[in-house]
């Protein structure tokens, strides 16, 4: 029975579009595998790249599913700048954000105070992710600002995000794009693939790399990050990945499942 | 007197801001040099990547600081965009802009059609520079647009445009790289330094380059591109660039003088 009681707790990350849901609906499947891993005692958690909305917002829609889902189960792109910045000391300091309500929300849980669209006043951070009501001013003040010394953070650089009907509207890697053109500084990016997002989880949880498993559907995204900190990977086909393509991955994007 | 008839024609193409005028103040000088060399029987030309207002514009504002001036003596970056559509039978044909009026001034001239901010009639370029007034919608419109297969055009991919007290705000590059981060298209790009400028003006005025003088400010766009098509460059120290750094330029961005 010792090997028993110190067996690793499992911890599974899946990624949320693509692999969990397609916009509003469950994939096939996807409810009742879920509530069978959670029954046989793994943690779930959900990664996504994702900095438009809270936690609080996607363990809703989740539990809205037939997925019962706590916020703590729920890591964004925005949660985890977050997380970042109070590491290193950025509660009570001030952010300029291009980005939308809730990254804003996020970023006010983790202590950092949000800096207005104008004034003279000190802006420690930028912080730059999709912003569907970008504007010119907006993005001349975040390049003023990092031209004045406010660290450039990038919550995620994903080049599109998915809407309805299999359309792509210009992801927050774009406004990234635009201000490292700009300014000629290289943001420091938070989300996927870079490692953070899943240093955090297994920091959280207290398991090492080889006893977490990350689900997700892009082999460029999801598997080459978990992989590269030695975590299991899975890719499912339900994303943006057809079948056929997995055989010609490079070995760094190939999962074990 | 042979000799006399036949020397060719100098032709002398001059960047305008910090070359000829900062804001709307001509740099010290520059009037009555630029008096003495069209007395001189010099012919004179103003190249600028500025995407945002026409050959007419200019024409006007140089005239204004007393410098008589014709628009068929300027030459900005959405006039270089609409000839080098026109040559490759864009008129008639239809362009979505991320821009302001003087392109679309200097489109139109050129034939092109502009296209609105919606419908499904099909485009065939996307043509981006300076967007003052950018939209998030504008970004996903031209990011639609090149998905479909329109062709992506740069007029400049410059990443600042300088405005008042030395400041800097974000160029038409910023655009271009945000489009270019989304659609993985590469853009074609007109402005300098790449060679379009300058072939332009040689073809349109018949000379040699060794006997046409580029004179510029900044020596990776100004001095760059015209020294690859073995054009003679000056650079001026009136602008962005400072005396002692011009000892330490690379040899393709050394200036004759």
């Amino acid at each position: 029975m010792a090997d028993r009681r110190r067996r690793p707790r499992v911890v599974i990350v899946f990624d949320l579009d693509g692999v969990v849901y397609r916009g509003d609906t469950p994939l096939p499947g996807a409810v009742s595998a879920l509530a069978a891993l959670s029954r046989a005692g793994h943690s779930l958690y959900f990664l996504t790249n994702n900095s438009t909305r809270s936690r609080a917002h996607y363990a809703d829609k989740l539990t809205r599913m037939g997925i019962p889902t706590g916020a703590e189960q729920v890591v964004t792109s925005s949660y985890l700048t977050g997380r970042y910045l109070a590491e290193r000391g950025g509660a009570g300091k001030r952010a300029y954000l291009v980005g939308e309500h809730g990254m804003a929300e996020e970023l006010r849980l983790a202590g950092v105070e949000i800096a207005p669209d104008d004034g003279d006043e000190p802006v420690d951070y930028v912080v730059v992710g999709l912003d569907r009501n970008l504007t010119y001013a907006r993005l001349a003040r975040a390049h003023e600002l990092i031209q004045r010394g406010a660290r450039f953070i990038a919550t995620n650089r994903d080049a599109t995000y998915p809407v309805e009907d299999g359309r792509e509207i210009p992801g927050g890697g774009a406004m990234v794009a635009a201000l490292e053109h700009s300014t000629g500084v290289r943001a420091v990016t938070i989300g996927k693939p870079e490692p953070y997002p899943w240093r955090h989880i297994l920091a959280t949880t207290g398991v090492a790399p080889a006893d977490a498993l990350m689900v997700g559907d892009r082999p460029e995204t999801d598997v080459l990050g978990a992989k590269r900190l030695g975590m299991r990977t899975a890719l499912v086909l339900t994303g943006v990945t057809r079948g056929e393509a997995v055989a010609n991955l490079p070995e760094e994007q190939r999962p074990d499942a």
